[in-house]
């Protein structure tokens, strides 16, 4: 048996197409274009790829989005101010910050200060709340990237077994919430889980985010499992993912690819968290 | 071998002294008392016995108690002026309603609706968030009480399989975000669980919370492992937890009994919520 490969590519085209509709009646309907500001500090590189991906398709469905750049050593106050005045500006309808951030800035306080109507990537405490507590609006991306691609494969989650190898608070832990406010049962591995096998050769499905490469071979998955790799890794031979890829896909049932995986719907969910922001901004029914 | 039986009521107690030195402490020097209202619709019985606990406790640590009670019938619009106000009033600083609620009325609505600052339940969708990303402060009451008896017992949780067996949004759900903050590897179980034994019999900690009177017997646990009951259900032998105690107490390593256990320690843990809540308001710094 080989396992199907999950087409990241083509879901998010097919989300893109209904996004770039959504967009034009929005803009009819509101005179607005929904704007999006992007805070940048320092020059992180690893953040750049995404950083372009994601600026060409605010562009393909005609979301502005522009950036505000600011030096490395830029203090938490003046990032604070500026947050601030973005809030406070109605022409601005998303704000995100691009993390990692230099050490001496704090990534929870800087998130608690965006307007949580305006957080795009959902992970101020407001919005992941309302994730935990089965009241989904603005869900952080990468975990709705996930739940977009098993939604669109009719992964059946009701009961079954689903692991995830990561336990941070942008992917593992609202992940969790979500398979569980769809009735998996969920188990969350990470660095310190002891006998991670054990744990993967259980799954349903398997979720991996941990940017290790080919840490999840065959040996590590029961036959026929969804295999979903959030993992990138830039390696000599060229961007992988966490699973090693041409000995899991003779046993698995379905598998993300990387890159052409979840990659590509992760940036497609990102703008649908934009028109969310901009809808909460318009209506200020939220 | 004979587990350790963890005692819920001398945990409590050692809680509400130092509690009540604290309220002593905030009268003090807010020249203020502490007071809080419950918002209770309809006339539940299975909340009675909690509710009277409650009020007991609050008595003895000098924070005021008071009940706001409606018929089964108000409508939603009317429960919702009645927070509103209860926001507003700078005597009363923290808010609760009491679970179960009719069905015509939205948990979500009504939860949603009380200032984040006085919500003594930690339920509203900013505290969940918060607990959830690892910036814990007003926590759900029942995982506060876990974690609390757990730390008592200096219970290891880095590295550990906690097992949980609910996932509800005020237990399950924020329980395993607790867990998770203190790098457990964490599996949520719940009634659309296949072959729920397979997931226990991995539990270093196993925390049942079903309502199923002998759900869990010494089959399903591991030698050794800390088995946290939070179950109270009313049978013909007075009132009982979710695990078979005489079975499962010669397989354990340290198990909470049922009363005695989680039950009073969830009481006190809700008054540390109230000092937080009371805090919240003398300070606005939250």
């Amino acid at each position: 048996m080989t396992a199907k490969e999950i087409n990241g590519r083509k879901i998010a085209s097919e989300l893109k197409i209904k996004i770039a509709k959504e967009v034009e009646g929005l803009k009819s309907k509101y005179k607005k274009t929904p704007k999006i500001t992007t805070i940048i500090i320092g020059n992180d590189s690893s953040s750049e790829l995404y950083l372009r991906l994601r600026d060409k398709a605010c562009n393909e469905v005609g979301i502005i989005s522009n950036h505000l750049e600011f030096k490395e050593d830029i203090t938490e106050k003046k990032v604070l101010e500026n947050i601030s005045n973005l809030n406070n500006d109605k022409n601005v309808h998303g704000i995100l910050i691009q993390l990692p951030l230099p050490a001496h800035l704090s990534q929870t306080k800087l998130i608690n200060a965006i307007d949580s109507r305006k957080d795009v990537e959902g992970l101020h405490p407001y919005n992941i709340g309302k994730t935990l507590n089965g009241d989904e609006y603005i869900v952080p991306i990468t975990p709705l990237s996930v739940l977009t691609i098993l939604e669109h494969e009719k992964t059946e989650l009701k009961g079954k077994n689903v692991v995830i190898i990561n336990h941070s608070n942008h992917v593992g832990k609202p992940l969790a919430a979500l398979m569980l406010n769809r009735n998996a049962t969920v188990t969350i591995c990470h660095v310190f889980t002891k006998d991670l096998k054990k744990h993967t050769m259980t799954a349903d499905v398997l979720i991996s985010a941990t940017g290790i490469n080919k840490l999840i071979n065959s040996d590590f998955i029961k036959n026929g499992a969804t295999i979903i790799d959030v993992g990138i890794i830039n390696t000599k031979d060229g961007i992988c993912g966490d699973v090693d890829y041409k000995s899991t896909i003779i046993k698995a049932g379905k598998i993300t690819p990387v890159p052409g995986g979840v990659g590509p719907v992760t940036v497609a969910c990102s703008l649908i968290n934009m028109i969310k922001t901009f809808k909460n901004c318009v209506d200020e029914n939220e």
